[in-house]
């Protein structure tokens, strides 16, 4: 079976665009993963743990061959670079990222774009709190989802192409608007690390020092780099909040409940939320 | 080496009875484990799984002998039952438990109890979303840290003898008040317990469709036994409310740093957070 792609750039060789490497070379998805990347040592790296098969600090070097350049950098630098690499891509090839955001992504580039490439948002719902090439594993998309984004101007040809590839590396793909996917991301993933870095403000350091595998848990991804996630946080700000605003309401709730109100609605509220959660996959 | 005790009974064969018995036979902590339950079905399962030695329905049968009697049953049962027990217990008896509150517990007991029985609070920092005797495993207490509650009240021999106990069976035991183990607990383990509720009751069904990992890791605890945990926040609900009361705080001052707020504080807000989760030890 030939490779779906001859070349794939991926820029960026963090967790996710290294892993994204060694996902790809493990599956033999293309036949060459060329690495962009500002430094060199983090391209020798990326090289010795098999996540690209040459890398270069160049960009034009580095995307004017590719079939697929996938964009593996923080949130804020995906709009910028987009616009300037696009300009160095060849006829036909696309442009793709696996930003943790996407409407203003997907709408700052709609139409600002060369029409010789086609851009497809995509966000695959996996990764950890851990960051850079080190913490990179060939394993971390395996049974994830992806979301790729499709909108009135997306090329149906490029969508299909991004879709098959992530459905290769992932478990499931999922197409959605850029507008949903931020709402229901804001959900499930920004919301929780927001409760996550206000839940260990809001502790006491003799309470942490006793904390149980429910507080670690529960306040994991409040190891995440805080760059990254404030710049993540603030570009789905209108979503967050929305959220947000509904789990300051159950609290109000839970509050309600627990501060003098009858005790069959406290258990009512718990065996509500508990059949919820006990139908959901875990991992 | 003899053993610590002669026996030990478990009132209650749940995940944390069932699996306190499988440690205490393991480390050999006592020369006969005698389990108290409800039900034949329940202790037939305990002693093939290897949690007791002996089961029996009937209190004074269960408790006449013991040196240690353990209650793990609902934090809303311990009171009644401790009183009931007690009165069936011999003269230099301990009576324990493992109850998630300590305050009422404790202060509800004491000046309660016949004076031949010395009654010791603790709570193994243990467990699981899990319950039920299947649950159950010798290696659940191991790594833990258990609170061990001492007033003007405790008998200072019975509490030395319940923390040597636990220091065999968890990593780490810590003496406290009842009160300030409350506190304490709120903030690290009903806390996260009630956000987790919340979080899951906030959420779509099309955003639950989606969840990932760490949405799954915040919200495991959720699927812990309603009932169970009512009585356990409506008990200590004054210390959770001021808990919850200080993690909304943090919710307003995130919400101001999103809604508009100088892009500086949002990612100070994180890098300080991130940094005191950083050093906590992870299981």
């Amino acid at each position: 079976m030939s490779a779906m792609f001859k070349q794939v750039t991926i820029v960026g060789l963090g967790l996710i665009g290294g892993s994204l490497g060694m996902a790809i070379r493990r599956h033999r998805l293309a036949e060459r993963v060329v690495g962009l990347s500002r430094t060199e040592a983090t391209l020798r790296v990326a090289r010795r743990r098999g996540a690209i098969d040459t890398g270069t600090t160049d960009e034009q070097t580095a995307v004017r061959e590719a079939d697929l350049v996938v964009l593996a950098t923080p949130v804020d630098l995906i709009v910028p670079q987009a616009k300037r690499l696009s300009r160095l891509m060849r006829r036909g090839s696309i442009l793709t990222d696996v930003g943790s955001t996407k409407g203003s992504i997907v709408n700052a580039l709609t139409g600002r774009l060369p029409r010789r490439v086609a851009f497809v948002g995509a966000h695959p719902l996996a990764g950890s709190e851990q960051r850079g090439i080190m913490a990179a594993r060939a394993e971390v998309f395996q049974g994830s989802t992806c979301v790729i984004t499709k909108t009135a101007a997306s090329d149906p040809r490029a969508v299909a192409r991004v879709r098959t590839f992530w459905k290769r590396l992932a478990g499931q793909v999922v197409l959605m608007s850029p507008e949903r996917h931020d709402r229901l991301i804001a959900q499930v993933s920004h919301l929780p690390h927001v409760l996550a870095f206000c839940l260990v403000d809001a502790t006491s350091s003799d309470a942490l020092a006793m904390a149980p595998r429910s507080f670690l848990e529960a306040t994991r991804v409040a190891k995440s780099d805080p760059a990254l996630w404030a710049a993540i946080l603030r570009d789905n700000r209108a979503a967050i909040l929305q959220a947000l605003g509904a789990f300051e309401r159950r609290c109000r709730r839970m509050r309600q409940a627990l501060d003098g109100g009858p005790s069959r609605r406290l258990a009512r509220f718990l065996h509500h939320a508990q059949a919820i959660r006990c139908v959901l996959r875990d991992t």
